[in-house]
């Protein structure tokens, strides 16, 4: 559950400009034999900085309640946040607190995807399809592996 | 003066914690055959942004009602903010919506040069060597040219 009493020192606006400017929403699909399907969706909420402002991550994760603070790389520390009800939980704060720009965009269609696997959306070909088109449109620049792999291929000839 | 009406349609503190993530301050010290010293002391609030996001720097230049957006490089746009008076006020806002980073302390150095340059002090060698000392403390990685030219080591010596 988010804070939201007096006593958080960070403010929600605050919270909204930084994520804005910071924040990642991010979700893959993995090769995973433990799924029925062979394919695990992975939702991921971010926020990446350098280590000397480790403790605003931390400040984030009480924010938040949720997630941990862990090493990205070298001298780069990321609060990352991956429980479906912490992240629920995070898009409903920022349609109560709206992000500014593109960003907001990204974040409707992490919503969407959460929503999928929520009401099982994403345990067959079909529905992991769906959500992997849903996360190219997101994060733009990488055509998910699934997409390319050759159970998908096959799936669609 | 900055925008602080209810009209305006961001918020103050979403914009302290997006300039928390994006913004820059900044302060070079560039030779200038023009000035009695032969330097110049260039203080400088910006925020790069993806051109997607263009609408957001042009709606952060009508929130702080100062400042160009031009372009950065390639596909980036920056909001660029350079007059004295203008950056004085924006040092006056982060006061009221406080910055959570180590940027806080850019922002106290920045205002801390900003501050001696209205009161002329800028204009000898030494003064300029103690504000190139704070340039090198707030931008950490990069030593002003200025510490290094063979006129202020000359001084020195």
């Amino acid at each position: 559950m988010i804070a939201d009493n007096q006593q958080e020192r960070l403010d929600a606006r605050w919270v909204s400009g930084f994520v804005d400017g910071e924040g990642c929403f991010h979700v893959s699909i993995k090769k995973s034999p433990q799924m029925s399907i062979g394919w695990q969706v992975l939702p991921e909420f971010r926020i990446v900085q350098h280590e000397r402002d480790e403790y605003v991550l931390k400040e984030l994760q009480q924010f938040f309640q949720a997630g941990q603070v862990v090493t990205n790389h070298d001298t780069r520390k990321e609060l990352r946040i991956r429980k479906l009800q912490d992240l629920r939980n995070i898009v409903s704060f920022f349609k109560q607190h709206p992000l500014q720009t593109k960003k907001k965009k990204d974040l409707e269609i992490f919503g969407e995807i959460l929503e999928l696997m929520e009401n099982k959306k994403h345990l067959t070909f079909e529905d992991l399809t769906d959500i992997a088109n849903l996360c190219w449109s997101m994060n733009r620049k990488v055509k998910p592996r699934f997409l390319e792999s050759s159970e998908t291929t096959c799936q669609k000839s």
